[in-house]
């Protein structure tokens, strides 16, 4: 965990120091911190970060490239060795980048090769919203746009790391709308009564490479979880399967069951699109009929 | 398919004949239908194995452990080599048990050893009844009783083998109650209407070895398919899955859909417990949720 | 029941029996059977329909007019008085106009008077088709029109009323699609089973006037009804409510309940708008929830 | 709203002022509060309201009886006009016993008469857990009784009242559990998102008399009511129906519609048990289906 500074402290700070605190915000850019040292005192994170957003949109567009060009490939092997910003180390991790398979690092220096040959600048996206999967799909989509398009689609994806980033260093009493939430509750319609004890969990899917369990928990009195599935960080962009177990738990409230059990693992397969929003994956269940629907 | 023949022509038959057209219908033990051929005529199927039940049962302990002792190993493979009889070889290979893993094969000829070892006499199940997975789970269960009951479990299993058998060798007006029906619907309540069109493949779920798809098939008008999935044959105990794709129906009917959208493969996780019976298993769905149950 | 004619013999039959036959298809209109007469014979009754709707549709535009004003006024106490034709009888009463409240009475009267003054002619419509509810509503639609569009639709309301006079009158190896059907569907989604034994009672809501039950039964041991709820001719158009009770069903079983029980009459209120289609309304149910939707 | 008071003050009052402000808590029987006065301090009001129940089951029967006797019978006239306590008549009138229909007033006056006669005390109960309905419900029940049960029973409905009047009248830490919860929640499976702006009404349903609306609101942003349906208070016992109006809302939305839509005015018909419990009674819709289910 980085160490945390309030928005009061950057207000209050002088220009120098201002200017390292928000040094790694935008990748190896401290014009840009510079710029808006002159701006403050700001009244909360969402305008510090409107702020950021302006200095970058009003800049000259060789400026803008400079900056585009200042951040590193996805999954290039070489620049890991030779080292990234830890900023960029973590994002890259976080949608497991550390880990390819060769089906899926091939896949990636492939089109990453290619749009940096189509564009002349590096495929820059904001990897925290996103999985391997829904990554190479956006590698693909966004290859087959003109550059304009690339120039404008990169300066959203900064923006949305920096604001991850910021929402990150920065403690204000308003909150940056960067995070999403993943939620469950089983209910069980057999007892008309939340399902207690339920073991549960969160596979992210993969097309290329393994799928992976990313969450392994139990329901708690109530029939949801303690803790939401994903929460406290943008939901990734992708395909998931909740997997739920409910043969035992109506095995020990002695219901009559089939042998074996009509129901017992109950996948709900969906995906996720929209990382800073809610959803919530409802089980209703019965031991021969279960419904879910994206819910609130 | 085996040449068949009437109940009419069997009654009819000298006793040489009838003896010769049921030889195969118990392993090994034509005394069972000279028994038979002195009661006819038989008005119906369900009365000739009716009749054939009960020359088993009221037969002498000797005799019935002879009887037993006629049926081969299940899944062993010098047996097969030696050869079987073509029913067995049939029923041995509709539950896979000509194509097991290394692992599949070394946990069928462990217990295949034990029972043998505990009972003196092969583990009998009406393998077309049965997946993989079932007759190791049934063979595991069985271990446990004592003789006797397993006497009579073999025999009970014998009756399953030998009214398959007739139904598929003779002709008669009534039916022996030996086959069920597994059957899927898809209803669209976004559109209140049936869903056409929609893919759907069903996959016999395995733990030890693979999953294999045994059915894939294409929703018609009426939503539904125009085969059973699984239809004039027992269903084979054991857990499956149904997988429908709905993204491109719902894309096709210019429906928005988020991207990826929400919902595209659907799994229904299920299992079947009773192989004579019907099962239904459709699924109600929209862009953002879906239903199953066991219906009828 | 009035006597059927098959269509070999309406083909067979001299002009004069013809037209005696059919006297009655159009009201008081001898003229088109006179003209069908010629053009036979006819391979099928959707055929013989279709050849009495191109004679309507090519007349001269007087002669359509008369053909519509030939028609009675609905429920018109005076016009009823002095005696209809049996069929617009028969099918004035099917709607329920023969027991009109006196503000339903009003209300018709009012429609009816304003349509005959803006269009000079009567308000047609099949009344089979409809509810009074509907009708009422149809009438102040059709109000809104100009006269061209109201010819045209009493003609479409005169295709109607014969094809459905023609079903009943004629026998031949086609049918007609006139007829629809509403079904429903109890399954018990807390044992997994069809409901047998479920009171289930069908309502005709009304706007103005008495909600009236159309229909009284009970499920079979399918969870079915053993008839359709309505069947063998047009769906009413209108609102209705299919009223089933459970909670005996669930304590016979001993399923433990609250007390009160949380579900015990459940209405399932719907709308049918398309009477010549097969409407499934089924009902999924537990002591603790349900379900319904529009099936097939 | 009667004033309240902390339970620090009651503790730190003198005698006469804790007997005086405590004095209608259980009808017309002081010498309850002068025993509590001497076991200050109470920690919490569930303490001092589980103090004031042992001090009545420890009396003697004949002060029992009395206190039971204190009580005036439901729904009596006579007992109205000529004064019940302020308590007694808000209670009485908060299910509705000040406007009983005359075949309603009939049959409370049977049976509290019957109940009279058999137990030689009035029938007492905790109206504000009640509806008309389940009054006559319970007070038919109780009727068969033995004396001593019904003893029982009456004290046990004197320690509801009092609960309820305590936690009306104290201020304290602690909460006693009096209040139950009734809410819902309109989910829209058609566009996956909560519906907002749909009409809900709630009607207390009766068996005799007139069934009446008892709240009316809108869904808001969240599909949900800003308040609940029944919040604050114990949830009476009865029957419900919950109704919604869904076509407009769609019709808003562009969804293609039947007319009359299939779907328009939802009834949800449920019964209350658990007047301190949360009842969630949620509706999953689209224009051909919707769900309800006990939620939590």
């Amino acid at each position: 965990m980085m160490s945390q500074i309030s928005l009061a402290d950057l207000n209050a700070a002088d220009k120098a120091d201002f200017v390292a605190a928000l040094a790694n915000v935008v990748e190896y850019s401290p014009w840009i911190a510079e710029k808006l040292a002159g701006q403050r005192p700001f009244t909360g994170i969402n305008q510090l970060h409107a702020a950021l957003m302006a200095a970058i949109q009003s800049a000259e567009p060789d400026v803008q490239l400079a900056l585009i060009r200042a951040h590193p490939d996805l999954a290039n092997k070489t620049q890991r060795a030779a080292g990234l910003t830890a900023e960029s180390t973590d994002e890259q991790n976080s949608a497991g980048l550390d880990r390819l398979s060769d089906a899926e690092y091939a896949a990636f220096e492939r089109v990453n090769n290619a749009y940096r040959e189509k564009f002349g600048f590096p495929y820059i996206v904001c990897v925290r919203r996103h999985t391997k999967d829904s990554v190479l799909r956006d590698f693909e989509t966004r290859l087959l746009n003109i550059a304009k398009t690339e120039t404008r689609r990169a300066i959203e994806e900064i923006g949305r790391i920096s604001a991850l980033r910021l929402d990150q260093l920065v403690v204000a009493d308003d909150k940056l709308k960067v995070h999403g939430r993943l939620s469950t509750h089983v209910l069980d319609n057999h007892a008309g009564k939340p399902a207690p004890g339920i073991p549960v969990e969160l596979i992210e899917l993969a097309s290329l490479g393994e799928s992976r369990v990313i969450a392994r928990t139990v329901t708690n009195a109530d029939g949801r979880t303690d803790q939401p599935l994903i929460g406290g960080r943008p939901l990734p962009i992708g395909r998931y399967e909740l997997r739920f177990r409910v043969a035992k738990y109506y095995a020990e409230r002695n219901v009559p069951l089939s042998e074996p059990p009509f129901l017992d693992e109950i996948p709900l397969r969906f995906a996720i699109s929209e990382p800073e929003n809610h959803y919530h994956v409802p089980l209703l269940v019965t031991p021969w009929s279960y419904a879910t629907y994206r819910g609130s």
